[in-house]
């Protein structure tokens, strides 16, 4: 086996043949070889190293797109590395370290960081930003690729299938402001409700967590709120939306009261729930995002990448 | 600001103000200003990688143990790092090539690969090791901290709450045999039933996995399966074997039918599932290996360490 194959096998970006590649790996754990790469990154001033900034890994969406991005980025020889910022950090510049290992690339999913907030934090590193709403100002010296979710015509679908059941007045779970997700489907929900000539009942905050949903969906009604129609921010507040209605107020859903959410997580298909929600096609959304990864390292020099995956109404039993 | 004390904000086995520290590193992040780390890697031998290796991030359990870890981690000025090893992949060895970075410590949440395994894919750094039942065998010229969790204690309990409610019979919604957590509670069910001199009616096979779960306890009750009492390997199959009786089956639960899980995710709390379960204290665990993960930085030549943590029967309502 010639050095030259050997080195090309531990070059992502080398052209090796699948199974050769895999053989040549596996050789090489198997007698304990393995080219340094700190002294590789001294000298290319990269690493085969990809920031993923999550605001936490614990909930349902984040947890399952992220082991897919995981599972990506193994697949073309790249290793994740994770800075997880909650939404209500204020100080999160300080515990980004990772320009110090000069990562390939990173990954923002967390739209409170602007693309301008990237460039001190990442250094020169290339990034990928999916986004909700209007496209975030460019960042000047900051190589950014974006991946839009359009999500105002899935939602004007949920809309409409509040209004074709017969319901007149829709609440809104909501998020967090901390997210531009939110502050976009917010948005979308009062647009649509408008064209649909329903009357909008108002925003309570569900800060996309069952337990903060759930007892804001109970103090709405305890106070005689009488909108029976609830959109959640996500699919977690719209489980404790649903627990809300049927176990503590005794509601029947969906014939006295409609729930539908956002993401369609894998729970959402649990038959305790069964779960109406807008689903962002979650293999659609990775394939989005590992096609741009891929380009991107190719050749850091082309143009600026934009997608864009579309939300879609899944009809199940709460509407 | 002295050269020395920043130089110490950044190191995190340096002792600082806490205070002082954040404020230093806020300035740092501020001016743009990091030391190299890859240059300080080739210096030291030694990162502030921390490697992770998870058969997935995708699930309840996994998600929020990693999600408690990574914030542990940064609290600590460690940055972590993922390797995602499914539990059926059987070629790991080349998907870990972490050791090029010489990580501070790796974690292994996966009982599947053993201490052994360790040194040829991570080379000499230290490792903690989170286990179940038996400690898993040394090895040579490998440092490695064991963590236990002593399951059988919470088990029996579980057991004796279903001999105390009436039932007869106990099925076991068996987890994957690649996990020797599975292995040890598969065994502590089987002691547990033998003691409580209830009879075992088998063990079908869940996979940890809601679906697989979910189909399996039908199978079982459609083939005349006869056990009233259920006990599943993880929370996630025990929503699975909990749907299956009440709407594939039409059991009323507890009252002809009980279901006992095991983690005590968040999701166990959700009313629809209200579920008993066998609990790891998921904090008290979390802080066991920081705890180590401190003392083996700050001193490597410190002699092995053993933590336990004992699981607990958190009674709700479906048992």
């Amino acid at each position: 086996m010639s050095r030259v194959m050997v080195s090309r096998a531990f070059n992502p970006e080398a052209s090796v043949r699948g199974e050769l590649r895999r053989d040549i790996l596996a050789k090489a754990a198997e007698v304990g070889y393995a080219p340094d790469k700190t002294a590789r990154a001294m000298a290319t001033g990269r690493t085969d190293l990809v920031a993923l900034v999550v605001p936490t890994l614990a909930h349902p969406w984040e947890s399952q797109e992220v082991d897919l991005i995981c599972q990506s980025l193994q697949e073309m020889a790249l290793t994740p590395v994770i800075y997880r910022i909650p939404n209500h950090m204020a100080d999160y510049a300080s515990l980004i370290r990772v320009q110090d290992y000069r990562p390939a690339l990173v990954i923002a999913f967390m739209d409170k960081i602007m693309p301008g907030t990237l460039l001190p934090l990442f250094g020169s590193s290339p990034a990928i930003y999916p986004y909700f709403g209007e496209e975030p100002p460019e960042a000047a010296g900051q190589t950014v690729d974006f991946l839009k979710v359009e999500q105002h015509e899935g939602i004007r679908h949920a809309i409409r299938l509040f209004r074709a059941a017969g319901h007149r007045e829709v609440l809104y779970v909501g998020g967090t402001d901390y997210a531009n997700s939110d502050v976009d489907r917010d948005a979308a929900v009062r647009a649509a409700i408008g064209e649909e000539g329903l009357a909008f009942a108002g925003r309570i905050e569900g800060d996309f967590d069952y337990d903060t949903a759930r007892s804001a969906v109970n103090g709405y009604l305890t106070a005689g709120g009488s909108a029976t129609a609830f959109f959640a921010a996500n699919d977690v507040s719209a489980f404790g939306t649903l627990d809300a209605l049927r176990f503590d107020q005794g509601r029947r859903v969906p014939e006295e009261a409609a729930v539908i959410g956002f993401d369609n997580v894998a729970q959402s298909n649990w038959r305790a729930y069964d779960l109406t929600t807008v689903s962002i096609p979650l293999g659609t959304r990775v394939a989005a995002i590992t096609r741009m990864i891929g380009a991107r390292l190719r050749n850091p020099a082309i143009p600026q990448q934009r997608e864009t995956v579309t939300a879609r109404l899944v009809v199940r039993s709460t509407a």
